[in-house]
Parts: C-alpha cells; sequence; structure tokens
C-alpha cells in the first residue's frame, strides 16, 4: 500500500512531513538550534523538486518504506563520515553508530541518513534510530529491465554487478521519522541549506585553527610544560595541548577530576600554560567511575548497563546533563580548560565488543540503547559548546560520534583508523553532512609518511599530532623536521584565510573543506557540479567484473580559492583534476589550465596545493600561536595570478560570541589593473565597533607563487 | 519484568520450550530431519543443566531477552562458522548471513545460535530470523562489582577492557522463537546431541573424500577432460571435477541449463568423464535468469525484488521446490551429476552491495527478506540432497550458507576469504555447530604457501583445489610437485580412516574433524576439555590493552587417532598442544610426551599430523580414485606405537543410502602384545549382507611413522 505524503514548507527550500509517531528524541530536537532563515532566505525561494507522489511510503512489516524516484546517471553522496567512496550509488547503507567502521556498511563514528544528489536535492532523516538506505541497490523484479541483463560469460564487458535501480529506499524505523526534503540548484546548494537549517556552520576560536599536539596519556605537568616549551624553542607554532587519560583520578572509567599524583595543582597549571600560549583541552568519554564525585548523582539518572563498569548516563533527562555540566564548570571550566576530546562515545556491539551498552538496555527517561548510542556523539557536543557558550567563551574540540544536525557543533571528527587515502577521503566526505574531520597523525612508517601526513593535516579543520601512544613529535624524523616546520608555519600564515572560510560556514553554509562534487558556482565557466565520470578515467579490476570509477576523492578544496592534493607514501607523483580555469601551483609557481587532469610531481618538499587565478589570499606573518582577543597581527593580501579579481577577510575578536551580536565584521580586498598594467589593490575599511585583528596591511601583486 | 520458562523434556539430554508466536518458517522444521532418538538413547538420561529459574526471559521493546548465568572462568564456543576466534566469552555475536564476514561481529556464511558451554551445556535458537547474543559482553548496572574495575592509568596489569559478565543475554525476534537447552558433561556430548537433534552428521559417498579439482569458467567439455587426464598422467589422485559459471547457458542470473557453445552433448561428457573415474559437480546459485525455462513458472512464486536481474524464487513453498527439483532431476540427475557448489544464497545487504534482496522484500509465503536471507543456503541443501536421496544416491557438494540443522546436508562450506589461518580456525570452529568447512586452495604467493595450504586442504572435510579464477593446477609449483603429490595420495591411502570418522559422524554425532576444545573422553588421564589458558600461553598486545590469550585454534583432530597442527607460510617451527599420552609423529617418527605443548619444526617437506600411541589406522594404498560401488581395495591396518589398541573401521556400499536400511557393518581392529613381545592383531569379520569393501588385509604393528 502507497500512501501519498502531505509535505509542509518549514523554511525556505526545505520541505518536512512526519512518518508515523517519531520518538521525542530526535537529532535536530535534541541540538535545538534555530535554522538561519535569513540566510535561507537570501538563499531564495526554490521549488519542490519531486513530482507529485513521486516521494511515497509504504508500510512493511520492518518499518515505513521511504521511496524516491532515481534518474539513470544521478549520483548520491553524503552519508556521513564515510571512508570508502564518494558517490554512494547502488549501495546500501546501515546507518548504525560503529567505532570501527573497516567496511564499507554504511556503519560510521557519524552514520548520518542525509543524501545529497548531484540533481540538486537532499532527503534527510531526523530520527534517533537506525535508518537503512538502499542507494539504487534494489531492484523490484516488477522495474527490472531485461534488456539490462546481460551474460557474464559471454557478454564480458557488458555485464555490470550492479544493475541500474530506478529508486532509492529508506527503510524507516517502526514507530516512524520526521523527513526532510532540500532542495538546490547543485549539490553544494543542498548542502549550504542543510547546514542553514541545523543553525549554520561552526565557527570555531582562532586559536583552534592553530597547531595541535596531544601528549603521552601518563604524562605530568611537568612533562607537558617541558614538551610545549620545546615547540617554542624549534619554533614549531602550537596553540594547544590535549591531555590523554592520565590526567583523570581513574580511568577507564572515567571521574572527570584531575588526578593529583601528575596534576597537583591544576589551575596553576592551566595558568602557567596559558602564559606561554597554550591552551588545554582534556580527553574523557561517557562512562563514570564508581569512584568519581558524579557517581551517586549520576546513579539515578543512568541506563541499566555499565561500560567499564562505569555508568552509562541518560543525558536526554535534563538533570543529568546539569549535574555533568555544573562539575565540568566548576572543575574545568573555571580554571580555563579551552575545552574537550570526548572519546568513545561511539562504541558499538556491532564489533563484537563489550564496550558499549547493549541496544536493549533501558534509560530512565523511557529511551532505549539504540537511541542513546546513536545520540550519544551528539548528547556530548551539545552539553560541552553550551557550557561554554554560556561563559561566552567558544571552544572546539574532537568527538568520536556524531550525527544529524552537527553543523553548528565546534567538534572534529578522528578515528582510530589510520589508512591516509581514507583519511583524506573522509575529510572530502565529511563535507557533505555538515561534519568536520581531522587526519589527525600519530606515527608514521617512514620519513615520507610522515611528511606527507604532515602536509595534508596542515590543510584541514584541525592540524594535529595526537602523540597520546607513540610519543611522536613533530620533528620525530630529524631528516624532514624543516619540511615539517614550514607546513605547520603555513598553516598559521594562512589563519585569516582559513577563519573567513569557517566564517562563510557559519554565515551561509559553505562548508570550510570540500569534496570536488561541491565545487560548483565558483568555478569559472562551470554551472555544475564536477563530474568524476566526465573526465577520463582509470580502470582497476573489482569485485564481481565491475569497473571502478576514479572518484576525485583525493583531493579537496580549502575555501573558495586553494584546491589541496595530497601525495601519499610511495607517490612520487599524480593526477589532479583541475576546475575550469587557470591555476598556479602554490608553491611551485607553475601555471594550470583548469577543466581536466593534469600532472604533478613536487619532490617530498612540497604537498601540491592550486591557487586560482586572481585569488586574494589573506595572510599573516607565522606566529608560535593564533592571536589573544585583543591582539593584532599584520596582514599580507596575497594576490595570485595575472586576472582581476578580490578575496573576502572575516574579522571577530576570535574568542567570544560577540559575532552574534553584531560584532563583526566582512571585509573585501579588490584587485585592479591600471591601463599601464600595474596592479591597485583596495581593502575595504574596518567598519565595526570592536578593534581590528589586523595591523599593518601589506600587499603583492601578481604572484605565481607564495612569496 | 521476568517470567519463569517452562521446559519441555523434548529427547534425551534436550529440553525445548517456544517463546512468543514464531514463524512457521524455522530451520528445524524446514530441514525436517527426525531425531536420532535411539543414538541419543543410548547417551544416556543428563539432567537440566540449570536450576529452577536460572534461565529467564524478559519482554523488552526490542524483543524478549533470554538470560542464562555464566560462571566467572566459563568458555563458549559455536554460533556457526566463525573466523576470529574459538572462545567466545565477552563477544557480541550479530547472527546475520553475511557473504563477506571480515570483521569479529558474529556475522558470517554460517552463523548459527547455538552456544556450546565448556561447563556441559548448549543453548539453541531455532528461529529464521537474526538473532543477537550477548556471550558475557553486557554488564547490568545492578550486577557491576566494585572491586572489578581497576585504573588503566596506575593499575595496568589488573586493568581489563572486558569486565566478567554473569550472564549471556539472548536477543530473540519480536515474534518469539524456540528455545533448546542441550545437557552434556562436556562441550562433545553437548555438540553430539545437537548433531543427533538435526538427524545426525552427513556421511558422504566415498568418493566425495577423493580429491577436488574445479576448472576455470570458461573451460569448454574438451578443455575440462585434457585438465582431468592430467591428473591421471602425473599420478595425482581425483575423484570430483567442479564446473564453475561458464556451464550455464546465462550467467549471472542463471538458468541452469547447458550452454551448447562449451558442452554440447552434457550426457557424453558426463559419461566420458565417468568412464575415467570423475564425477561432475555444477556450480550454480539462486537467482534465475529470464532466459531460464524455469522462469515463467518461477515467477508468481518469487520475491518482490529482483538479484543480478534474476528472480529470488521462495523456497518456502512447495510448488517452488517441485519446479527447481524437476528441472535440476531432469538435466542434471538423469545424466549423472554428482551434485552442486550452490554458491551466492549469502548475498548480504550489509556489506553494502546490491547482490541480495533486501531485508523488506515480500515473498508469495508471506515470509519476508530477513528470513529467506537467513535460511537460503538451508533451502537449497534440502533441496538438492532430498533430490539425490530419492534416487537412492549420495551427494557431496559446496555451500556458501548455512545455519541450525544443517549436519545432517552432505554439504562443506567455503568462502571468498582467504587468510590461511583463519581458514583453519574456521574449519575448527565448524566442529562446534555441526558444519563442515574446506580451505580450499586457490591460488598462493610462493611456493611455500602453495605447499602449506595444499598440505593443510589434504586433512580437512573436502581437499580441493578451486582454479576457477586463476586456472591453477597441483602441479603449478614445479619445485614442490612432489609434496603435493604426495599429500593428495595420504589423502586417499587414509580414506578408510576418513570415512569410518564420517560414519561415527552419522552414527553418533561426533565431528570428523574437531576443535580441541571437544577434546575429552579419548584423551588419557583427562576428562575435561582441552583448557587454552591452563598450558602456557603466548601474551601479545590487544587493543585496549588486553591481553590476548593462545587458543588452540590452529590445530585440530581427524578422527579420534591423528592430531594435524598445520605450519603457514613464513614459520619454520610452531607449537602444538598435545592432549595427555604418548603420541608419534606420524611422518617423522619422532616420539613426544602429551599433556602440554611441543615444538615442531618439520621442514616444509612435512605437516605437523601426531598419531596416538596404540591407534590402529585402517589405510589403503594410494590410488586415482575411490572405489566404485562394488568394486575393492587392499586395506592396510597400521597400529602405532608401544601400547595395545584398537580402530574402527566403517563399511557400506559407499554411494547409496542402504546403509540405512541396515547394510553397514562396523569392524573392530585389536591389536595386542604377547608375552615375548610380539604383536597379534585381530579384525572382526565383515558379517554382513553386502559385499565388503575391503579385499586383502595387511598389518603393520608397532609403528613409530608411516612405512
Amino acid at each position: 500500500m502507497t500512501t501519498p505524503l502531505q509535505w509542509t514548507s518549514y523554511v525556505p527550500g526545505i520541505w518536512k512531513t512526519t512518518i508515523g509517531a517519531p520518538s521525542d528524541l530526535s537529532p535536530l530536537a535534541f541540538i535545538g538550534r534555530e535554522p538561519k532563515t535569513e540566510a535561507l532566505q537570501q538563499m531564495g525561494e526554490a521549488p519542490f523538486p519531486f513530482g507529485s507522489g513521486d516521494v511515497a511510503i509504504e508500510q512493511k512489516k520492518r518499518g515505513p518504506l521511504l521511496s524516491v524516484p532515481l534518474t539513470a546517471s544521478e549520483k548520491l553522496y553524503g552519508l556521513g563520515l564515510q571512508f570508502m567512496k564518494l558517490n554512494q550509488r547502488g549501495r546500501t547503507r546501515f546507518l548504525r553508530v560503529n567505532s570501527d567502521p573497516k567496511q564499507d556498511t554504511g556503519e560510521s563514528h557519524a552514520p548520518i541518513p542525509f543524501v545529497v544528489s548531484d540533481q540538486g536535492y537532499g532527503i534527510l532523516i531526523d530520527t534517533s534510530r537506525i535508518v537503512t538506505i538502499h542507494l539504487g541497490s534494489t531492484v523490484r523484479l516488477a522495474e527490472t529491465k531485461k534488456e539490462q541483463i546481460f551474460d557474464r560469460n559471454n557478454q564480458k564487458g557488458q555485464w555490470k554487478a550492479t544493475l541500474v535501480s530506478e529508486r532509492m529506499e529508506f527503510l524507516l524505523p517502526l514507530e516512524g521519522a520526521d523527513v526532510y526534503v532540500i532542495a538546490g540548484n547543485n549539490a553544494l546548494d543542498v548542502v549550504r541549506r542543510y547546514n542553514l537549517l541545523c543553525g549554520g556552520g561552526a565557527l570555531p576560536p582562532r586559536w583552534g585553527l592553530g597547531f595541535w599536539h596531544r601528549v603521552p596519556t601518563l604524562f605530568t605537568d611537568k612533562q607537558v610544560a617541558e614538551e610545549a616549551l620545546e615547540y617554542r624553542k624549534r619554533e614549531f607554532p602550537c596553540d594547544v595541548i590535549g591531555l590523554e587519560p592520565g590526567w583523570h583520578s581513574k580511568s577507564y572509567p572515567v571521574t572527570y577530576e584531575w588526578y593529583e599524583g601528575r596534576y597537583p595543582n591544576p589551575k596553576q597549571f592551566v595558568a602557567d600554560m596559558d602564559r606561554e600560549g597554550f591552551r588545554i583541552n582534556l580527553w574523557e568519554h561517557p562512562y563514570v567511575s564508581p569512584e568519581a564525585g558524579l557517581y551517586e548523582k549520576l546513579l539515578p539518572l543512568s541506563g541499566s548497563y555499565t561500560v567499564w563498569g562505569g555508568l552509562a548516563p541518560d543525558y536526554s533527562l535534563e538533570e543529568a546533563r546539569t549535574a555533568y555540566r555544573e562539575q565540568h564548570r566548576s572543575e574545568h571550566l573555571s580554571i580555563g580548560v579551552s575545552g574537550y576530546k570526548l572519546d568513545e562515545c561511539d562504541g558499538s556491539e556491532l564489533t563484537g565488543n563489550s564496550w558499549m551498552f547493549p541496544a536493549h538496555a533501558e534509560f530512565p527517561s523511557g529511551h532505549d540503547g539504540e537511541q542513546l548510542r546513536q545520540m550519544y556523539g551528539l548528547m556530548f557536543q551539545k552539553m560541552t559548546s553550551e557550557l561554554y557558550r554560556e561563559e561566552d567563551k567558544r571552544t572546539y574540540g574532537l568527538i568520536r560520534a556524531s550525527g544529524v544536525g552537527a553543523s553548528s557543533m565546534p567538534y572534529v571528527l578522528y578515528s582510530d583508523l589510520y589508512d591516509h587515502k581514507q583519511f583524506i577521503r573522509a575529510l572530502c566526505n565529511a563535507s557533505f553532512s555538515g561534519l568536520l574531520w581531522t587526519p589527525e597523525v600519530r606515527k608514521a612508517s617512514s620519513a615520507e609518511d610522515w611528511v606527507r601526513r604532515m602536509q595534508a593535516v596542515c590543510f584541514s579543520p584541525m592540524a594535529m599530532l595526537n602523540a597520546w601512544g607513540d610519543g611522536t613529535k613533530p620533528w620525530s624524523f630529524p631528516e624532514v623536521e624543516h619540511i615539517v616546520r614550514h607546513y605547520i608555519q603555513l598553516r598559521m600564515r594562512l589563519l585569516p584565510y582559513l577563519y573567513s572560510a569557517f566564517a562563510k560556514y557559519h554565515q551561509d553554509g559553505t562548508p570550510p573543506f570540500r569534496a570536488m562534487p561541491l565545487v560548483t558556482g565558483n568555478v569559472q565557466n562551470e554551472s555544475g557540479a564536477v563530474s568524476a565520470s566526465a573526465v577520463k578515467v582509470d580502470t582497476v579490476d573489482a569485485a564481481y567484473g565491475g569497473n571502478k570509477k576514479k572518484e576525485w576523492d583525493d583531493q579537496f578544496m580549502v575555501g573558495d580559492d586553494l584546491l589541496v592534493a595530497p601525495l601519499f607514501a610511495g607517490e612520487q607523483e599524480r593526477d589532479v583534476y583541475l576546475p575550469h580555469g587557470r591555476w598556479f601551483g602554490l608553491e611551485s609557481g607553475e601555471t594550470y589550465e583548469g577543466g581536466g587532469v593534469v600532472r604533478v610531481a613536487p619532490g617530498l618538499e612540497q604537498i601540491p596545493v592550486f591557487v586560482r587565478d586572481g585569488a586574494v589570499i589573506p595572510m599573516t606573518p607565522w606566529r608560535a600561536h593564533a592571536p589573544r582577543q585583543g591582539e593584532q597581527m599584520p596582514l599580507i593580501l596575497c594576490h595570485f595570478g595575472e586576472a582581476e579579481g578580490s578575496g573576502s577577510l572575516y574579522d571577530d575578536d576570535g574568542e567570544s560570541f560577540a559575532y552574534e551580536r553584531g560584532e563583526s565584521v566582512w571585509r573585501k580586498a579588490e584587485v585592479k589593473r591600471s591601463a599601464d598594467g600595474s596592479w591597485t589593490g583596495t581593502l575595504s575599511g574596518h567598519e565595526a565597533s570592536f578593534p581590528s585583528t589586523f595591523g599593518e596591511v601589506q600587499w603583492h601583486f601578481g604572484l605565481k607563487k607564495l612569496p
């Protein structure tokens, strides 16, 4: 039985319907951020992207089945933090939170039932339960076309393991769910509307975009200070030092209380580190030790199963959230701790281990283990970010589970996985679902691997060395220390550019780091999404005789004007797909014509980064750490190439939420060429009620490469 | 709410209860084999292994939760074809059929909700739906013991990632399921009772225990014959030639009809091969091509989704089964085809691909996709084995999905996976759940790898080279051809011993190949199961700081008297755990005292095989193929060592079901030592109404190694 659906216009370009009687616990409701309606209005009205009755619901024994028509060549992106491919067409995605996503099942640290079509629409399911989505991986008997069926024996070239399906099917929870349709002219529009629906993208504090170092787990306060000062001595920038489990008085399970043996005076320690320009970030996980002060309070507010012996609190209860927040406020925020690394909220029974409560666990709120598991990552993001908001301070941290509605959360995902290509693909894929991801560096098999990982992480949402277990340092491979130093310094030089890209994320929903299918209007002479199959592709044997098309899943945009194409250990050269227009090697100075594939062989000293002709990149001299609130830094405006052009520079105090109260400014840097061929640059004024972060302004024109 | 359970005595040593109102489609009901009550009675009565109320049921939102108490050191085995470990204590098993079981989640080609405890009981769930079992991987809040919680920071040695749980929890299907409790003095007793409940173990035809070779998929009849004759020329035994997809007129999906282009006269081809002593086995999969003669008949009897464009017939309908059987009977059995390789009945949406109907598919019988997926492997095993039974011929074949109740099915599991250690572990694990498994050889990274794989597969339920894709031959590595020939010939020499071990499987449920925890009564001076942790163990770092104890998951018993401990490529030596008593290297002649670990370094020419002191192994000279019905072979009775002893020899016609009609015999070979130290051997007579398979009898006494 197919039932017609009634869609309600929710915000401009987004429609909503409710199927069944969903649980009161849903990600969008829980995160509770208002859609950015003004920005959505600015994007304009858009027509409902389907014909009447195209999107239908059928009641199946296992739950309501939502079906959406597909065109033959349509590509489907998103689904959260996926490690294995960009285009998910033809796959089934089982969207369960999983701490160990080693197979291409859809499971992930951050599985998100949000599909972005290159045909310019998105489908979003807002639920605290697991959704299974068949992205054209099912073919109904009534829709099976004989002319698509070939003989693998005698028609090897034509036979395909996956037939073209005409529909996408969403198996919703038995009780139902809220469904949203999001319109757009292209995939980027859809993603922007999604992010604006979720309250806009996160704007981290400026210091969050500096370099991060996490120390070995059992380090003492003195060892931490010593390690941090080594950064200063060696001229490696560093803004944040992360402490791992050893700072807790007990772990695992944890107490959230300082261990006197290693940190006899935490307040003094944090203050001392702050004086040297280091913020402190604390590791924690959700499971509360019987020895924690919080234990007795949380005991009646916890689930029916323990994890590592610790309580699994029911943070869908306000009372539990309050207890957590009070403890964190009084013992961490009050002494200046800058934020958290929220680990292991994705423990999953699916990996077969015991490090999570079961799906059948019961919680005092009436919610069950499946719901709490799917939502735990969001719950910790919300609790902690609200704590900082209450103090009018921004935070930036790490999270190992996320879901729908996380766009506005100032958290970056990470994983215990470590395949470098998967790490870069995850960076690309995160951009479809309002997620941020760090390809963190932990160790390396060689100096080459070390450099390649360090170069790439410096062009990611969080540039971090996580030495918790291996005790590595940026200078661990002395023969390449100078290369690593150069890139960490380069990240600091790009701080004004990176920060502006995040401000745009917050303001209009454009992800600061984005996969190639999201390159659209900003690409000269190209209005549609970049199509991986439109360019010449490699063909490799795949399982069941299929051909695997090359996806440009190993390169991405940073902001509007930089394209980064990492090399991986063992590679001397690589292909890069450049969108239309002229490009310059940021550090090689070579000129490239876009609209196709170029091959580069930059040597170990360089990561291939390309800058658009006419781009104006706001930079600053390298510095040991980001400027403090009120501190100034010089501005270096770098114009590249031969074309006239412009760039945007965002400014606010970098640390508080004053920007939400009007204390922010966008400045425009424009470069024109005079009749005599000389260049003129104009930077609009800092017309705002707060002091500018930028002091002296310096211009470079017509650059072919970085000065 | 905990509900007390009412247990009904079902057969001696086995109790049953029904929870809820289960579907009419269940594995035991579908397989429909009567329990071997006589053999069960011979095992004697056993007390119900739990106290009243120990095993309880609670109704949860997600389904009924069955809970079973655990003792602290209890070990839990079984769960079907598991690749990653023997003892599953502390793990969660998600028992979904999965074609690509690369992670330790419980999913498998043959997931079986049957847990065998070393405390001498088993719990079996008979359902066509997915069951999740927490094998002590959950700890209830009320049962969390503070004294078990250590601090990972400061008590590294004591901290454990998995706390000891006091219970096992089974999340049953929403609608309920039948539950069986099986008693026993030890794990072997429990496994035997399980196999007898399922109708006893499979007894393959004698030829099934010869060597198997599967040819490249597009081979013609002439190429097949040529390849087969090369076996004869080179003196490599071979009984079965398997044809891969190329024999179908169309594939994939398939027609089950011969392709004239490669097989112009199938009847002649099968007869010609038979004359040379080769049986023909046919590959197929479940999905029916629109070009198949069967298509129109099966169309109204099929599921609502196609796979590879082919029908997914609803074989829970008698009408569909009849159509399949009639076609197979008239086009395959009638011309002498010996059996099938039933591929891809385990396609799973979980791997993210589209090569299976979805769980929400609907079938004309009213059953759904989840049920048909979980049951497809069993359905094909039953349909095909019944076809042969109707003709009073035994079959032996290959299957890629199985489940509860498969013990009596003459099918051997295989996988596209290829890790050699996992393959041997799977062989061990299969023995807990009434399954047979082949560590088939396909290709090798080196001559050493080739030899190690070939040696091991010759001591498995099916000795097979599967050259479908790689075109390998046993002599593919000429430098080691002699070693491979030796072991394939040795398998043929052991035919009387192997066949007797299978007869015992059929008669009293003892698996012919068994994991070390199933070594009990046969081990001198040892009544309990061999405990992996009772012997000195290696300690390696594992995730989350835990210690991984050595499981003896890389060695196994073949029958009662041979212990096989394969070496793997790259290894020069290995540890072997030998049960109590004296052992001899079957080919090295070295003497070992059991009851502990010995180290062996046999060189590439040998696989470590140990024979028990006093064992009498019935053998025969090597032969090109197994004797045909009515043909005789010499019997060589090999007595090993210094102790008196005995062996059992089973005989029947080797091909028909006459053995079920009384035409079978067990003969006893006894060896005594006279006062003067000389040996006497006695073989009981062939007191039966059918001709003996054995001609001339030869004795060897006091062997230290094979003659």
